[in-house]
């Protein structure tokens, strides 16, 4: 089994909060990070494929594929852009890194699966807010 | 001549958008860096002191206290807040990087040469936008 | 399941010596490590706990908490230390990068898991001797 | 169960080029890649070692003989090397990062356990090409 | 005086070859960076300019135009081939990263100016062979 | 002018401790910094040469004669070692940043512009002692 990734950045505005609970409630638990005019990060995304790599090619998936897909279905929806407002397939998300990372995993599984070699599976999305502070999907994983 | 630097980090959401020009002006000059919704950055701060160590201490500037001073002066103004909406010494600047160099080196040059050794200077303000746009402030240097 | 990160920093003298052992067997072993008047380095610490998001807040673990702990379980006790002599919890260990991300993960485990949501685990705790050599403890791996 | 891991670099020419092709099927599945005067790359290699620390030394494997093993059984056969020309055990191996990372591994496993303590077990390499773009092989992950 | 910076990236092959010179000698000054077959790097690019920020946009250079031109003059023509043999302006150049750095400067300096802010220069170009050996080229230092 | 620069690294233990001043003095200027017990660090150090090429090998210097005088002038001195008690150029030396750096270039100087091409000189030394403190000498700068 051989693991690639593809490292793709964007810059995107957003604040944590809970349209359901109070300004207090949001405050307390998101403290910050729930300043209704906003902050925002320069987000770092890695894709990882699993699989055997085609012998005619030697790829798992040729990633320059990846990374146009990548381009496509999540940085030209969220890059410059505000994700509590402005991103469709995030509505009803808290941006928190860690749901984020759950709902760009679900966005690019067809696409990248469909680009893969035969069997070749998305595997993980792991998302960087900050160079400290990132958040990891991986349905495979058990404890 | 020693030259001393503390980097520091901060989020922030932004907009680059000049009042006095329509939309279509803005959107032609800064793209999708104008996004009415705001986008944001993971900001690094280098402030740099130039001068001759302490030969008490061998401190140019006690880095703590640097520290302490960028993020008076700084952080605590601009970490996790909208740079066209929150800042009070940002009122009236467009906040593209080379602007925001200048207004923080002038924001901390009081402060950080208060602190440092006798005859030292606030060299240099440097800022990293992205990984891979920055911008630097140097009232000293000349070409 | 997911998995979120909280990376943090500490500075730290140490030598790797076995006290049950002869000198020449230490400087056989360990050479210029086991150096008698001690060497350092900046240890880079990853902190890693997985589950799933509360539904109500969007985090596994409020990495704001996360970051405390480790400050107040890890950085306090270990930063600008000596690890040979000044760590209650560490004392009878060798201070190899093994030896401490196992050491490390055993004092995060009970004050993370009562942070997190309910069902997270401390998953894996990494450390950085230097950006080349690193030890990761995952008891939570299998082979 | 922890992980050790020993970072190294090397710098090398290489192009993708399967010979059994045409020329055309080369240029449509690789692009610039299959470029016929070559071209290289930093490449950055991570060999993670798993097992039980020996008591005595608390070692799972001495870093400083990891080194040396990558250094004689990689690096010096692939620095500065031309990847599809000058490296015996690559012949016939169209150098994707996906095969490198194989191709290596096969090579460290026999030197890298015998030099490991007791049921220690050669992990996984781990391969950037560029920063943005590796593949990791490790036999024992399961999906 | 705002010092702006846009950092880009290639890939290529080369060797280091004086082909006026033996091929002792050769061997002699540049050891394995001669090898016949080539090798590679990953290089990192950095174009630095300096001037005044345009008052109506806040910008001494559009970076967004600064990457196109780079992309332009330099990376479309270098990345992904070899520095001795394909590119036009590098004939006759031993690519030492000093020799490089000059190159491209003088590659830059026109189409650079032509897009940036009144009175702005391009102020030095800076080339990373490898993170740990790069060389600046910036005709306005003085010593 | 060209500038070229390589970068080396140590890892060393050291306090900041004034042997002429009480403890109290120490304590109150350099806090956890003057901990009896040393602590430690890893030591990121630049070497900027400044000259122009050699014309017929391209090279200010040949770096990895550079890297050879760096290794034994500074690195077999100071790596694995205590700062204040193991090396001899430092005897008397408060070992802040500030004063490394000095003491550092002093000690280059001659062996670096021996091994250059004729006219160059050693230009700065630049020593980072963590990622976010760092200090330049050069003294060829002025303000």
């Amino acid at each position: 089994m051989i693991f690639v990734t593809r490292k793709s950045h964007f810059n995107a505005a957003h604040r944590l909060y809970n349209p359901e609970k109070s300004d207090e409630w949001n405050y307390r638990v998101y403290g910050k990070c729930s300043h209704p005019n906003w902050h925002g990060h320069n987000y770092t995304l890695e894709v990882v494929v699993a699989g055997e790599p085609n012998p005619e090619t030697g790829y798992v998936i040729d990633l320059g594929k990846l990374k146009q897909i990548i381009e496509k279905v999540i940085i030209q929806r969220c890059d410059h852009k505000n994700l509590n407002l402005d991103v469709s397939f995030l509505q009803g998300v808290i941006p928190t890194t860690e749901n984020l990372v759950e709902a760009f995993f679900n966005e690019l599984k067809e696409p990248v699966e469909d680009a893969a070699s035969d069997g070749a599976l998305l595997y993980a999305v792991k998302l960087y807010e900050t160079e400290r502070n990132f958040a990891e999907y991986c349905p495979y994983s058990r404890i």
